[in-house]
């Protein structure tokens, strides 16, 4: 299969938009990137900000916050978005993803804050002390040929490339680690290289760590904040996804993601509920 | 002087809103929670994140995103509130900190998106992984006391009761340690009791790690999402915040707040523009 490219993938062609007015575009969440019959929240949050790149004269998501209110579902849907401020380096913006209820009322489903600005024109100064994560090289991660056939794929995980390091992919196998850790390699099973948008969806597509605390279920982000912090490099990314707080019925999942050039590209962190046993 | 209590300290007073209608109030910037004349960040969230309790039906902020749009004078302003969904156990509601131009139009400060609950009815179930910071007890950290006059306190710092870990509080000598890391202990000065809107107070408090990576200048916040996680006991907390990644002109501050009985109550994250040199 020829590499798919930005712009033309089917990443971008699901995300994309139609304008219906000012601040208003058409959308339809495909069945592509459900799991459990639900659209992923990565990806309503990278629809969402595609959303704010048409409304903002920045190009670049680089502080995206969601809010997540109901579950969206395959169909229709409507993303309204509203400047808040422009500046020079940066702008402001917040949009709503809509979808219909059953007397074609809309019903919010995400609600997002975001302040966007111009990665190509950061200055080069990088002073980090951080570290990529001890995830071990590509070939030696588990990916979707190593499933037993077990359980059905969700319909995200075909369109994706997930290598999930082994030592954090017990649960598949019944013998989770009990820590609260999932790490991984990430990129589109059609090969569209990242981008910022990408980067988006690939903060809340790992499986979630409570699976390796040992809980199954449902975990539903309450709310997801991302930092999109340079462009990627080409080639997939390496994720590494901590929780260590799980008190009161919710979690924290911080998540970074660094790109081939072991440069941090995205820091993200969400606040989830979990799973009720 | 006798401690003061919540509902009845400055912080409570200064922080006050008076109903104006439906989703508004005006309130009062104070000139005692500004350092180099802007009203401190945190403080402002505190105000928004009051207005926020008045109009949703649950009491406790749980995930707070405030994006800094301007900067704030004291004076006059305005808190507009919008109820975005209410829900059983959680709602989420957005908040616009306003002033005026000397026309008098209004001019937003902040934006913020929130979802509240109730943290008196979550459970008491704990499984953390995190452990307290290492911050030497109280009596051997650097408080006012240890100030040396050459440099005027600001406004705020005198309402604060913050005590520095000595190991990173070498930028006030011309020692930065060269490391991405302040913390220390904080209370207000009048002894009021923490909760949770003196979290969001606290997690932008102490100075910011830049100062021991040796820049000096202002940071000022583009994005700062706090979660609380749940009520402090009585007592100061302890706050540990690290900066791993700096670069392309941005920074991330990482937050985390202890309570007296060594539980985990806040994390919070800020975007935040490097201070140039």
């Amino acid at each position: 299969m020829a590499q798919a490219t930005i712009g033309d993938s089917e990443f971008d062609r699901d995300t994309a938009l139609t304008p219906r007015g000012p601040g208003v575009h058409d959308a339809a969440l495909p069945a592509g990137w459900t799991i459990g019959g639900a659209v992923n929240g990565g990806f309503l949050l990278a629809l969402a900000a595609r959303g704010l790149a048409a409304e903002l004269p920045h190009p670049d998501p680089f502080t995206v916050t969601a809010h997540y209110l109901s579950v969206s579902r395959p169909g229709p849907a409507v993303v309204r978005t509203q400047t808040v401020r422009t500046g020079r380096a940066l702008s402001t913006g917040q949009a709503s993803l809509l979808q219909y209820d059953e007397d074609g009322a809309e019903v919010e489903r995400i609600r997002v804050l975001a302040t966007y600005g111009d990665l190509g024109a950061l200055s080069d100064d990088v002073r980090t002390t951080a570290k990529p994560p001890a995830v071990p090289p590509y070939e030696h991660c588990l990916g979707k040929e190593h499933d037993d056939g077990s359980h059905p794929l969700s319909e995200i995980a075909r369109r994706l490339d997930i290598r999930l390091d082994p030592a954090t992919a017990g649960w598949a196998v019944g013998s989770p680690s009990g820590r609260g850790e999932m790490r991984g390699w990430f990129g589109l099973a059609d090969g569209r290289p990242m981008d910022p948008f990408a980067l988006l969806l690939a903060v809340d597509a790992l499986p979630p760590t409570t699976f390796e605390m040992g809980l199954t279920g449902w975990v539903p982000t309450v709310e997801l904040t991302a930092h999109i912090r340079c462009r990627p490099a080409p080639g997939p990314v390496r994720i590494a996804i901590t929780t260590r707080n799980l008190a009161g019925g919710f979690l924290e999942e911080d998540a970074e993601v660094w790109d081939s050039e072991d440069r941090l590209v995205a820091q993200s962190r969400q606040l989830a509920a979990a799973p009720r046993r």
